[in-house]
């Protein structure tokens, strides 16, 4: 293993001082799920104990996701399905994030704008709680096959200003060609804003990698020549809505802990949060992280090989 | 209009003297066919009087098409239906040309190899020419939804040694998730091939533009993280295959014409050719092609409003 000794090394915690050190640092931890959390639909070891520990010493929680195809509320339901209690307003996926930035920070009306989906109900649902119509997405006349003479989507409706991708596991040529006629059409001179809930290239799935949201938006990007503001991890989008929903967060305070160093420990560092944790339950290894093609913008400042770590070093303590 | 002195500025052909002159210098004229002979079902004016015309002058005709969709033999029926009668050994498509490239400079066995196909019938069609088993491409069960417990692809087959990649407007993720396993597959220490066909990133029909091949093929980068061999026109195996087909084509009496810069212009210059004609039928305009910002590895020697003026130039002189 090649060490490079230019960058701060990130620290590895390994023993209950580091861990009680880690946690004494931080008000509020920011988790990543997929790979963190869980893998797919097992639950990680000592995650839940973790949690509970955490919560115990009074330490706020918010899980902040990629995925797009589930709101708030249902991604809630996930966490019950592994016996973990969480509300709503814990939770920021790039859904939420992409309607709250449209809505807050493009201040695009509600009245008389629809926003054309290419994605799933997830999306849908969080525009819809800002009170945008949205059309496309899971609307079953997108399975047809693409005919331009009897696709019911043409001509285009003038009312779309908006077209946001995100994650679409029935995505075909008919919503991509009518997404496609969006994002070319200019009209009083403006283009159709385009944007992505994230753009990670692949996603974890029934013990397979799968083609992620990213995949979908790079082909509109290479017909249309356009390219679209990104919501998710690692971008600002994303930190915006969170310190919208959480004005009470102070930025020092907060660590990251994530599975991916070019998504959350990038988001991490990038948005000036006072910590970043990898484990190493998710894409990353220990050789990757150490070696020094690393690159040093996305390097954590502690490691752990799993979250349940924190849990097993630190119980002691407190029995 | 700003016109750049720097470069070499190509000829308009605008005169009886300047497309007598023309015609003189070349035997052979290569033709992209959409933009150039016809707009989508519409044949441009005087396109089959200006190929009598050349034919009279014993100049050799061949249509090189990036078309993926049609093997050579569908696209002379295409010719047909415009009242041109063209010969199956006049065309070279980009799925001939990525046939050709496979069994020719690959030098893939044929027994023993699958191909899986994303794409449509032209380029399986090519692939069985040369003894080719293909799998995937216009099967109908991939138009299933996708479901990794009931899909019949999956176990992926081992005998699938490369993914070719063509224009498929019946793309959806069941296509993308199984090409992307074979793609992300290793066995015995080699990945699966990955050729696109081209990858024109629109293609124009029904008087629409539409996604085409390069949408398509970007998908799969982005999720893959791999790059194609891309065999389409202006790369070099569409340039391979034409002069296997055409041993006696002397390149210096070789012209391409086409409508577009970075594809047709491009692959003439690229292919040391003597001469390129842009025909402004289609996708660049008079403005574009002396503009400042084209680049210089993109000019064509000449160029014409239309192929059609080559007949009503030089018509007069044969009557």
């Amino acid at each position: 293993m090649t060490i490079n000794i230019d960058k701060q090394q990130p620290i590895k915690i390994s023993t209950k001082k580091l861990a009680q050190d880690f946690l004494d640092k931080y008000d509020t931890f920011l988790f990543d799920c997929d790979g963190v959390l869980w893998s797919g639909s097992i639950l990680l070891p000592k995650v839940k104990e973790t949690l509970k520990l955490l919560a115990k010493l009074n330490k706020q929680l918010i899980f902040v996701t990629n995925n797009s195809t589930k709101s708030r509320k249902n991604y809630t339901k996930k966490f019950a399905s592994f016996g973990i209690d969480v509300t709503e307003d814990q939770i920021i996926g790039s859904s939420y994030a992409t309607a709250t930035y449209i809505h807050n920070v493009l201040k695009m009306p509600t009245v008389g704008t629809k926003i054309w989906i290419v994605g799933e109900s997830g999306i849908e649902e969080e525009l819809k709680q800002y009170g945008y119509e949205t059309i496309g997405g899971s609307d079953e006349k997108l399975l047809e096959e693409w005919n331009p003479s009897t696709t019911p989507f043409l001509p285009l409706d003038p009312n779309v200003k908006c077209v946001v991708v995100g994650l679409d596991t029935k995505i075909n040529y008919h919503k991509l060609c009518i997404a496609f006629q969006y994002l070319t059409t200019v009209r009083d001179n403006k283009e159709t804003l385009f944007i992505a809930t994230n753009n990670d290239s692949t996603f974890p799935s029934h013990n397979m990698i799968l083609p992620g949201v990213g995949s979908i938006v790079e082909s509109l990007v290479t017909s249309t020549g356009r390219n679209p503001i990104i919501c998710g991890k690692p971008y600002t989008p994303m930190l915006d809505a969170l310190f919208e929903a959480k004005p009470n967060l102070v930025k020092e305070r907060c660590c990251m802990v994530g599975d991916r160093l070019n998504t959350d420990i990038k988001f991490g560092i990038d948005g000036k949060l006072g910590g970043t944790l990898l484990v190493l339950t998710g894409i990353e290894t220990e050789q990757n992280l150490l070696s020094e093609n690393t690159d040093a913008s996305e390097l954590p400042k502690y490691y752990a090989n799993k979250l349940g770590d924190l849990y097993e070093l630190i119980e002691p303590l407190l029995q």
